[in-house]
């Protein structure tokens, strides 16, 4: 891999009715500035593209896949038998069971072949990891990082202040 | 598929650990006269030859593919994107959660690859549920089936009178 | 079993209310071409009928038995007991429990009598594995699950570069 | 039903190997004077038997049937299927999912035909309920289980007095 | 218990919020002509009045007690604690964990002080089983319970016929 | 309630099988030198004894109630409701469901009447806690409990220095 | 601590977006004459505030510390091993999984940081909790509590003669 | 950071005794020739050590911090707060629940701090996961990472060959 090359990140889903759960991912990346490459490709309908597309994805330049999946959400790990760059799975919610089988099928993986997986629909901590992997050569995306967690840090302050004045208005109030 | 040919039945599974628990299945397919090929193949580990022998099963004279796997148990779902074959999934309980991971990343399958799913550890009634699919066109196995089911049925009932007869027995004694 | 005649599937639900969960089921099936026959049978208030149903099904020239019910869901089960065909079970999610009470009363079934169990609310599975358990003798059947299979792999293909416009596309926007 | 005739409770179980845990059960109801008479009787092995069994059991003069079966354990529901007596059922732990498919395939039956669940393995429980029943008509019971209830009692005041008296001696000692 | 006075059934409730729930159990037990009691009585915020209650029951003519109650459901069990009379608990589900709470909390009673647990939610089922119970002493009771359960065959039935006249003439519409 | 008095703390558990669990809570209570007292109360088998105990708690000079139980575990709940003293609710793993039972049954109590709900089977939490809430009026318990946690930390190092010792040595011994 | 001064509480959340769950908590507080300071402050994104806040509790003037998170809840943790003040903890029920992963990642501390969990959403609890603790020593709010538990015995009992009438009048109409 | 510099894992666990499931994470950062240290340090009971070392991780020269924990499993969480590290989460089973409580206390982190979280117990796949990570800038680790995962695949194929053997000569045999 040619550290001086700008970094890439594949996000794929097994269905595009995951989309609207991945925007957040999608877009947080292009705030940190990392290209995005966006596929529909599923391990189970469309396994050639899948193995095709893992096994193509260090040498077109990827540094990470995200992969995104409900019920028995096997796209991870299939992603992952096939390529030894770092995979992030994102269990997806879907109609039954609450995301439980999603969330077991993607972190259980047996030894070997790890997933980083995290939270059920939790798109954004998975480009989060993306970028916080690449920061570990890349400077601008490591300072990026930083400076997103202390904006994350003054919102919480924000909103604490923001609570503390209107419980005291509403006991003016009273 | 040429009805005349000798029906056969993989059974594979995705770790070597897993063959006390279908031994069973395994010895079953024997009894009703059914050729069966043994192999591990692991989804993760492994996945090309996965693809090769789900894509070849047909070609290959199977009939039926009996899958085994534990924790993210993708086996199942992997052999029944490359094939059109009935394939049967047998959830294997391992160390953590009680077999509820493998059952779910088996039996949730997403529309279009169905997974014909056995119960956890289930592994001699994915043998009958083989030997069912079978018997729908051969005569001889079904003969085997109704013989092995009217077993079954007389098996319940001798245990019934040996139960009634030992507190029979243990009431007399008193 | 007669392999000459004409295929035929049975759909039992044990509740007319499950019925809009089946339709896919019964629309992919009149797909394939495999004719089908839908009652509402209850494994508990019309017990009689169930086990009558299940020991004339052969006979009545059924090939697969395809059986939805929710809560402790018997029905599956009842019908695998009284016939050798394969029965395939389809777990309904009900106003309780997300769906796990039906597919534990479904799946687990004891040693001797396999349920071939599909995804909680899987109607369309339950046609297709019948389809493919059809198809083993049935080349006509054959022909229209493979073509089934790649229709499902163009939409998902298709979806793919919907997804990969719209995406361009908003960025050319901005 | 024949107020003036011995009370008679039916104890039937899916499997012989579940007659460990039903001891206490039967052991119980011979202990209020009730009549017992233990069957292995299988929903799924013998579905002919059960609902002969069921349906007789008014006219072979039984007043309440307990069932007790494992996994998708539908025994309980078949028998009150065919019978409107009414029908404890007892969850029996099983080697994988610690009880809860039983449980749950027992709990949850559909409106129509109630199961009175007890806990897994609650065989005790499930004659005492028994015996609660039977006493509402027949008072030499009714005394019996008011007695077994007062000794419940006293043995957990005895189990309170022998621990303060071991922990003062404790005490004591150092 | 004089066997010759009008049966009697209480029904008591943690909430009067549980009541939509429990109306078809009430609506029920009226139509087996069974004399019922409501009563909102809490385990936790009234415990005196549901001990006195559970110790007056029997003398005041009740057969049975049904008792429902969400989350740490203790009613049924605190109700059984103090009465010998059979005690149907109905789990209610309630904001969080979809009635699993509830189930446990009643149907896990440790051994000595059972309650017939019906289905989350069953408040009708609840009714039966109390008119079985009454059924075994009570002629007229036990007629109307055979008939409910011919009519609940007969509903089946016609929901069968309507299905398939439904079915068939969309086909014709074709 | 005289702040000057000796605090003293209840232990009280369902049955005495429980008490194995309890050792370390009992211990660790007075290690903090906080008077206890232990007692085998049933909710449901003595349920007179529990109502009468947390009825005269408060008189009794108890400042606090530790209770635990396994199972549908309605010990806490039910001292919750005859005390406005500070309950703390120990969740006991019993033969089945690993507890969960246990804790939905304690910590899920409905509002107004709260239950301090601590780990599965963490009793010395529940001293720790208890000493806790003590600590908020008593000068030498508080610094008794500041105690213990640094204590707490000094293992904690202890053990990392120990670790890391042995892997240095094995490393060298290589 | 100075048993002189005003008793406070502290309520903290890791999200604003919980308050509407807590607003009864920080009501019955002040119901109870209990003085409270709401604050938001995140384990996870400002852990440096929730460190200090914890620290400074006790100098603070704080009695008990109220925390509410969703989850991976760790807010009530880390608090707690900051402190030496009772920690009590409220699980949010977030998008999915029902509040089980808040409940579990707050109830099961290990050995030697005690949280006291409540219901899941169960903020009133929290204030009762609070409260209870805080009457130990404090006499008014003793007072006040044993007054809010008799008025929540007479809306119980309130609302069992507006259902009673209810039921009454429908009869009467009919 | 510089890149030049030999990369260095943190495995840091919450208690000594998840030590035996963390072995295997630690040899295999040794075979890839990854500099390992490794740390007990608890989030509950030293926070501040916990605090202080997530926040030198970086200057201190770790490219990947591993944390291990059981039940409320919050120390891979507290890390992930305190540093912009990746932060791999290993959910540890402990003595109740089968890990559940550990999953979900690690992967269900909220929006903004990710855990890049393996299965229970999942150790190894910690280290390869982070080899992955280190991978992506570092040849060396780069080729190891994929001669390890040959070796996988070899390792499966002679399973499969011994397999095939055993089963061929028990055939023979007979």
């Amino acid at each position: 891999m040619n550290r001086n090359k700008e970094p890439k990140v594949a996000v794929i889903m097994g269905s595009d009715s995951d989309f609207p759960v991945l925007k957040g991912c999608v877009k947080l990346l292009g705030e940190f500035g990392i290209k995005t490459e966006v596929s529909v490709i599923s391990a189970h309908r469309t396994p050639e593209s899948a193995s095709e597309f893992a096994k193509a994805a260090e040498k077109n330049g990827f540094s990470v896949i995200i992969a995104a999946a409900g019920k028995a959400a096997h796209l991870a790990g299939v992603i992952a038998a096939y390529s030894t760059l770092p995979v992030i799975g994102i269990p997806i919610k879907s109609s039954t069971l609450d995301g439980l089988d999603s969330l077991l099928s993607i972190v259980q993986m047996p030894s070997g072949i790890p997933v980083a997986t995290v939270a059920i629909d939790g798109a954004e901590n998975a480009a989060i990891l993306a970028a916080q992997i690449i920061a570990l050569w890349h400077d601008e995306i490591r300072d990026k990082i930083k400076d997103y967690k202390s904006q994350l840090a003054k919102k919480v302050e924000e909103k604490d202040r923001a609570l503390k004045e209107k419980i005291a208005e509403e006991v003016l109030r009273k």
